[in-house]
């Protein structure tokens, strides 16, 4: 099935055809563009209300702009469905973040209208500016490179560093604060505290009751003095609108706000920008959701609902007749609350994802000691090192795609200070239909190479929480990772009794004399259902959950050496360093020669699809453990 | 030989001694720790103008503030060498960035008042604010937290994001901004101006301006207009300087500027600082160099300018009577000119190391083409990524330490996109006397699991000349990294004709039946020692400088697989994950079962020294390499 896009928008092809559109036809088209959204996505799912934010904005934008020659980027890219319909993927738009079909971001290889791919925050004014610095060095003076970007990506440090740069930079960048007070959250800081000062003038009504005040008080002075004051008043806004902004002060020139949701007013504002060289700043303001009520009501989650009825805003829940496991992420915050009641020290961290990890539950539970830090996770990482120095028992927790972003501050602060951190590594291994830029890949490979530094994972909810409960004992005072996928586990009843888990302590699960799976973490459940497979044809498989990468298990691995010649190792992460090659590393320093077999991510980009599409194509889903067994005993042609 | 310090200074042993100094002594206490830091520096040398510069603002905070209950952290670090003497560690203090001896910067484990272990920028804001946080969680209400950081270091993304969280923290935060205008280079960028804007009252000025401008105009208003706008400016000033201002953009209240080197008048505003609960910020203003006038009218030169004589400013050169080779990076810097000259595609990017990575050669010589985009390696990374896009050659030059902090954008802006940039590792391997906080061990192991990324290290001069060549060629267009170590390279005639290396070319240097030594950059030339001393012995090894870790080179490797038994691979990187993890996969994917010994940098943070006494201890110096074949073959006993 596919959606009826309105008349107008059925004729917009490329954004060639949106130049000549009137006033009236432009509200129109952002009104059928909205509709579009709305009707694709509670059919499909996907993100849902920052692309409605931006509608109007999105519409101006490819009206004034010539885009693609003129250098569009979206800063997270959750919000460029609209851009995507514009131009030239509206008949494709319902493949959208499905197996093989379009991307849920801007990709380049997509379209040339997406100028700069993206997934992480606060990357756009960067990419912007060295397109236009490139365009500034090959002096094509006409051309522009437009950066927009949310008020919650605004603070993600690169961002200000970006800033930092184009304050001193000739060239020409427009940045477009899409300003709408949210990221998946409500956005957190001193920013946001600042970005509502400027939109209801607080700084200006500031200084002009100062200004009443002193000049009020002095009417000694004659009868003139408040008609000196209000003189004085009109003429000092502007200046005042200008020096008093952190913006200015970086050296970008400021403008706005301006109401987001006036397609025409921003049509002409953008028009009269596009005349003014050197880098600037235009403020928006928006608000995620617009247009379909719910969704302005309850943005958070709003923000990805999945599929839902456009009529009545119900999201459709899959009805199980069973109990279901719970998420990883589930047993994460409740279990994180439940420590945190028998241990005063556990404190909890996250950079803007307290729903996507389930962190809001201790922030509801204990405000005081839960910290939504904003996007901001190198800031997370070193903030957790001092609470840490303090005695106190951070659990930080971040996505492992994000945690690249962090990845020095967890060496240089945590680690070389060999500090009592627990990361908590979720959405490792596949991210799903958010695909290569969300992926956890990496993981396994950038953190064992880190002194200090334990690595695990969990086969199941019972051993996530045993994990988590032995983390936070104090004899394992040291940096501690433990990595869990997206979704769900395999136990639905799951709120087992703490047991602890010595660290660097794997466990067989299963004898056998033909060959050994190593696994390490949930894809160990694969494991159980590849050695049941060949049990039935009578290949007496072995399997061992690892559940540690760092240490190793050095004595269960000797055994498992010294009695299996075919090994396969199992992992949802990179093959290049990752948990296969810890194996490989133990096995040749201790002069065993088993054959190894290592099944996990391969080294190339993995685009989007479900989890187990990704994994059956890489050959590590249960039917690729199995396959890879028979393989190896040569029970099937090579 | 030690150096003794003045009488004052002598009787120091801790900030205790210093609490009843009177203002004269304080004056005296100044002076003298600014000598004592001239007369170690000068014979043992080490960090210099940084140090100098905050000579008063160290006796203040000591004099006011009582560490290490008060937690003091130093951005960066090497600042604190006053801090040190004046904190126990005078008497040990010449041992500074020796093998053994106290660390060039502070570190936990060497002092109790040394609050958090610094290195990389921008780190202290976080740490500061996660310490203060703890404080008010444990209702420690009268624990002060302060951080000291530069202007420069404020450009690192990770303080900004700091910022935003501490604006909306009620905790007890004391943000020092150190101004002095400096990194190691002279800083860049917007906050530079803005900082230079309030310094100079220049804001304060141009609103009196506008006000002296509206309120004489409107004199016809009566004769005591120009006496009400005197009378305005007075009251209006110190409103706007607090709202024209960035920090209290953010919400941290402002305090300054302050002379740096007035140290009673800073501890007079430190005692008033202490009562005003909340984030705040100070504002001072510092000479790099202070008190040695060469190095005040030089800073870069004497940031760290080695041993020199004290009283003619002569710094002291070894003198070598045979040509000696060049440093790696200066023949980064020369050849980037030189391949910029013939393509005009190249550009080169750094993130505030124009000197120390001898950008500033091109910087000098092409102007527009190179940028030092300040303390922000995020950036410098993703805006590289921008200037690619447009058909551009960004070579961006980062210390594989720092290019921990751009991780992420190298994974998500450049890898996932395929585009042409080639990164220029620059301190990969040891750092030497910097220590574990710069040493860059990781690079291989955390770059080997990025897809698309190409990753090589040479061997020798003429090698790092023909890979920075082959990767500008457009055949060449992806992700290249080009890893290379601090110092000296082999070669006194360096400049040769560019020749082209084949992505993922290895080369035999040396045939030999009994073993094989493989390695990758640098560490090659140990493994010519070894070999020609194995020869002697009639021990006959083979040595491949493998140049590329990835791709790897199959075809070699089959050769060396299908003849070696006996393999070592070297390498100065992670042995967790890194070249000869490589070595390891290739080896069991492709069933061969040699033995294989890795030599390199184990799984423990390795503190400061030489590199040559790093890497001896490491046992991969030419001597290690040596016997760790005599070893391997059985002839010495295990």
């Amino acid at each position: 099935m596919q959606v009826e896009p309105g008349k107008l928008l059925a004729g917009i092809d490329t954004p060639d055809d949106m130049k000549d559109l009137d006033a009236v036809q432009l509200v129109q088209l952002s009104s059928e563009l909205r509709q579009y959204i709305i009707d694709t996505v509670s059919v499909y799912g996907g993100h849902f209300g920052a692309s409605l934010g931006v509608v109007e904005l999105t519409v101006a934008l490819h009206h004034v702009f010539n885009t693609p020659v003129d250098q569009l980027i979206w800063d997270v890219g959750h919000q460029a469905y609209g851009h995507k319909i514009l131009t030239g993927r509206k008949e494709n738009f319902h493949t959208n973040r499905v197996y093989g079909g379009l991307s849920g971001f801007p990709k380049r290889k997509e379209s040339e209208y997406d100028a700069f791919g993206v997934g992480h925050s606060s990357t756009s004014i960067s990419a912007a500016l060295g397109m236009a610095e490139a365009s500034f060095y090959k002096n094509e003076t006409d051309k522009h490179h437009i950066a927009v970007i949310g008020d919650g990506a605004m603070t993600g440090g690169m961002a200000f560093e970006a800033m930092n740069h184009a304050g001193v930079s000739n060239s020409n960048l427009l940045i477009i604060l899409n300003d709408n007070c949210m990221s998946i959250d409500p956005n957190v800081g001193a920013l946001r505290d600042y970005l509502t000062d400027i939109t209801t003038s607080h700084t200006y009504n500031k200084l002009r009751d100062e200004a009443w005040k002193v000049l009020g008080k002095i009417s000694k002075f004659g009868p003139n003095a408040r008609e000196i004051a209000a003189n004085f008043e009109s003429s000092i806004k502007s200046f005042l609108l200008k020096q008093s902004n952190l913006f200015e002060s970086l050296n970008l020139r400021y403008f706005g706000p301006v109401d987001g949701h006036d397609v025409n007013h921003m049509v002409s504002v953008l028009k009269d920008l596009k005349d003014i060289k050197g880098p600037k700043i235009l403020h928006v303001l928006t608000k995620k959701g617009k247009g379909y009520s719910l969704a302005e009501k309850d943005q958070t989650k709003w923000h990805a609902p999945g599929t839902f009825d456009k009529l009545t805003g119900e999201i459709y829940k899959k009805v199980y007749e069973t109990p279901q496991p719970p998420k990883y992420q589930e047993v994460f915050g409740h279990t994180l609350v439940e420590l945190a009641e028998t241990n005063d020290k556990i404190m909890g961290v996250t950079p803007a994802m307290p729903s996507g990890s389930s962190l809001n539950i201790m922030m509801k539970a204990m405000p005081e000691r839960a910290f939504d830090v904003g996007i901001a996770e190198q800031h997370a990482v070193t903030f957790s090192a001092g609470l840490a120095t303090q005695g106190l028992v951070p659990f930080c927790n971040i996505y492992s795609t994000f945690m690249q972003r962090a990845y020095d501050q967890v060496i240089h602060d945590v680690a070389i200070q060999n500090l009592h951190v627990v990361f908590c590594l979720d959405r490792a291994g596949f991210a799903g239909a958010d695909g290569p830029t969300h992926h956890g890949c990496y993981d396994i490979a950038y953190f064992r190479c880190i002194p200090n530094m334990v690595i695990c994972a969990p086969m199941n909810e019972k051993e996530l929480r045993n994990m988590m409960y032995s983390s936070q004992l104090p004899e394992n005072a040291r940096p501690i990772s433990i990595r869990y996928p997206r979704g769900n586990g395999v136990m639905p009843v799951w709120k087992s009794a703490f047991e602890k888990i010595e660290i660097g302590k794997g466990q067989k699960i299963k004898d056998g004399d033909e060959l050994a799976y190593l696994t390490f973490g949930h894809v160990g459940n694969y494991a159980i259902e590849a050695t049941q497979r060949l049990s039935q044809e009578d290949i007496a498989a072995a399997h061992y959950d690892m559940r540690f990468v760092k240490p190793l298990d050095e004595k269960l691995l000797h055994e498992i050496f010294q009695k299996h010649s075919h090994v396969i190792t199992v992992e949802d992460g990179s093959l290049q360093g990752g948990f296969g090659s810890a194996i490989l590393e133990f096995m040749v320093d201790h002069g065993y020669q088993s054959k190894v077999v290592r099944l996990g991510i391969p080294d190339e980009i993995i685009e989007h699809g479900t989890q187990l599409e990704l994994q059956r194509d890489c050959g590590f889903d249960p039917e690729g453990l199995y396959l890879s067994a028979k393989k190896m005993l040569d029970t099937v042609p090579a």
